[in-house]
């Protein structure tokens, strides 16, 4: 026991400062490291095996709403970027410039994309020429660069992974529809994949994104009260098509600018889903993105028929496609127990020659710590499944009664500060003003996170200015 | 027959101007397109699709020889470049550098990476303290940069795709059985995946990988006669782990370099199956890597019962895990044979009235065109993953025989320049020479390829210049 305690203390306390907690956690877990260029990270294995869990299971789904992914090149001439001015505004502080290639200066300065808006626009202006080419739907799984002057492992890096799908369609119609469809794609992935409920509804005029008519987005609870942007979906109108001079024949015969949408998620991801579930052991990992789902943990491995039976219950499991792993090193059980809790693999199965005797694992949740279970070897492969959907549904359960029972309705300021003070979202109505935002902001670090779908008000007056209200917005403090 | 004729004309004449019908196949077919900035491709849907299955099958094998997957920052500091020398000298002439963020100018410039020895070792190093960490076996899925003066879609660009892995050992003979073993899977992938042989060996001095103590490659035949190194395996010693200061405490108590070793294969591999298997009609892509491996043409499609049949077959295949694709659209039977063959795809399935009365679908093989044959509509779902089995047996073996047949044992100069301007590589004896290599590349732009495993010699004297012979290599034109 001192030697477990000595281990979890390794760990900064998550009430007192999660954001100690939070770099003590990705690190210590081996999920990433600091590159040596200031701002950029290294995923390691373990962190980058969740991103691919991320990855298969959004492409699939990508694909399944009729997507094909393409590659489109980093490099981005610098006056593609001037060719949208609220893009260019938005964009231009943060972004890295090729100058020199070798020794030789380049004749036009290049950008490294901070997203692929304008070169795909430009290609696509090659591409469409009638009203058969659309809808045009391409995704791009990429890395990006933004220079950021505060960085964090996966939360904010000057460099990180995304997908990007970029589309272009015939009628405003079915942009929109386009544009909410990929939103409640992204909705139910994090809702069946990273067991995180989360908030969607439409960005402000404010914290839209630059370039976009409408810009709606999925915002996260992160377990100290702050929002998190998990993806973002935008309408661009013809805004981009304009500009880049796509235009296409219709069936009556005129040339038209198509309508555009673009959605993107990142390794933000990742930050995201351990800041919900984790907890003061360490990661707490959802089932379907684990890179190991159940680990075996051999007691007195050095007791004949043990390790024997161990490695066939291992081969079964991965038979069965189970994302499986034995431990047979020399370290004690204890120790490994701490490490994997600490790693957040959702299941700990112990087998020793009692277990073996009464042909039994015994099993341990990482979502239910302190409670041992058993089930039978001879079904672990059918029984271990229908475990870690209950794992994950009562991991999101967890999480949604967290988030439910920190979002509080606010009428004024006042109680809008005493809300997000105490660690909560406040939802409250709003008169639509930019400078209700900035004062918010201002004067208490607070921005407006989205407007839910649902509008039906809980109040007749902006709980900022106290003029007319037009919107019902959740406002919160955010990553 | 007139349209068709015209159709086939779009594409350059494979025997006069080879590199012509490249360039022709890859764009018509819209594998590739060409970026704004110079040297740049954007790679198109069903070319992306080509390297996702690429991506898919190899990442397999890694994954299964005990390899997991990480990523590193893009950026590298310059002054890691001027660690190792010999790594500098190759690649500092054609490197990107970011010199700004927006306005501001970097304190050091940093190097877009063209490979990532320098910045992983940099990680290792402080991921490496005990021989317990070893061996540490990484790979990467990334994009890099070399500035290329002459760029050809996929076969060189400025950019490109590709995966690099990256490894530590205790013992030089480990690191070496890595070097090798996975040259091997690159051989049995490019047999097994891309019906594509190669000639597996070890390249010279003057042609190994900057700052490697010994590279081996595989260089497939084009049909041109021209080699194309398609892939390549680095042992370096512990040039890098010394030059990184890479330290690991032995069991022996001491502390020691370990050995190290780096493989690559990158989106060039697309150039390379077409330029082993296209013909004039096109590309003729292998099963296991097309993105559609079988296309259903409907015949007489207004008929009543037969788009309900196609559909009912296409949700068969699709089920069964082939990559299918259903042609409902308007243009005539006629127009989709002539685009189903130019882009390749190994089998082409017509159902017409006649078909659906018989239970049958009429098929043809891209790689037997002209043939017709039938298969019982009932068994199809279990029929074609064996006919695709036998397309691929057939592509490798043709492919093997080209090979086969246009390797000419030389054993002077004039045999040399004979074999290899009638479109052979050379296999001949070497004193080992770089003087010897130099006059080849200078008289004739013939450079060496690689030393075979198999040594038996074949002469005893250098073809070159004559002089006692060490090495017996192949010589020939390449990409």
């Amino acid at each position: 026991m001192a030697k477990e305690k000595e281990f979890v203390k390794e760990i900064a306390d998550i009430e007192t400062d999660f954001a100690q907690w939070y770099t003590d956690v990705v690190t210590k877990t081996e999920l990433v490291d600091y590159g040596p260029v200031k701002g950029t990270m290294v995923i390691r294995p373990y962190g980058y095996a969740i991103w691919e869990n991320i990855q298969h299971e959004l492409d699939r789904r990508f694909k399944e709403t009729g997507h094909q992914n393409a590659y489109f090149p980093m490099f981005i001439p610098y006056s593609y970027l001037l060719k949208e001015a609220e893009h260019v505004e938005g964009f231009a502080p943060e972004v890295a410039l090729v100058t020199h290639v070798g020794d030789e200066e380049l004749a036009e300065k290049l950008v490294v994309r901070p997203t692929s808006e304008t070169i795909i626009c430009e290609m696509y202006s090659k591409w469409v020429q009638s009203y058969r080419d659309l809808p045009l739907l391409i995704n791009q799984w990429a890395n990006v660069v933004r220079w950021a002057k505060t960085t964090r492992p996966f939360l904010r890096t000057s460099e990180f992974l995304w997908q990007e799908g970029h589309t272009l369609h015939s009628s405003e119609e079915e942009a929109m529809e386009e544009t909410l469809k990929m939103l409640n794609v992204y909705e139910e992935f994090s809702r069946n994949v990273l067991a995180m409920p989360v908030l969607i509804g439409q960005k402000s005029e404010k914290e839209k994104f630059a370039g976009a008519k409408a810009t709606y987005s999925m915002e996260a609870m992160m377990q100290d009260g702050k929002s998190l942007q998990a993806g973002t979906t935008h309408f661009f109108g013809t805004n981009f098509s304009a500009a880049f001079d796509i235009k296409y024949l219709d069936k009556d015969g005129t040339h038209k600018n198509p309508y555009q949408t673009s959605w993107g998620v990142s390794t933000r991801l990742i930050g995201a889903l351990i800041m919900a579930h984790g907890d003061q052991r360490g990661l707490c990992l959802p089932p379907y993105v684990a890179p190991v789902q159940a680990v075996i943990i051999p007691i007195a491995m050095h007791k004949g028929g043990v390790l024997e039976k161990a490695t066939e219950i291992y081969d079964t499991l991965k038979n069965a496609g189970i994302r499986v792993k034995l431990d047979d090193s020399d370290a004690s059980p204890g120790w490994k127990f701490n490490e994997y809790e600490m790693k957040g693999v959702p299941v700990r199965l112990e087998l020793g020659p009692r277990d073996i005797e009464n042909g039994v694992v015994t099993y341990t949740r990482r979502d239910k710590l302190g409670e041992k279970f058993t089930l039978p070897i001879a079904t672990l492969a059918e029984e271990l499944p229908k475990l870690f959907q209950d794992v994950h549904d009562n991991m999101y359960a967890k999480a949604k009664a967290f988030l439910d029972s920190h979002i509080k309705t606010v009428q004024n300021t006042a109680e809008l500060k005493e809300a997000v003070d105490t660690g909560n979202f406040a939802l409250g109505m709003w008169c639509g003003c930019r400078e209700c935002e900035d004062k918010l902001k201002a004067e208490m670090q607070v921005t407006t996170r989205n407007m839910p779908f649902d509008q039906t008000p809980v109040g007749d007056r902006c709980v900022i200015c106290g003029k007319p209200a037009k919107k019902k917005i959740y406002f919160g403090r955010a990553y």
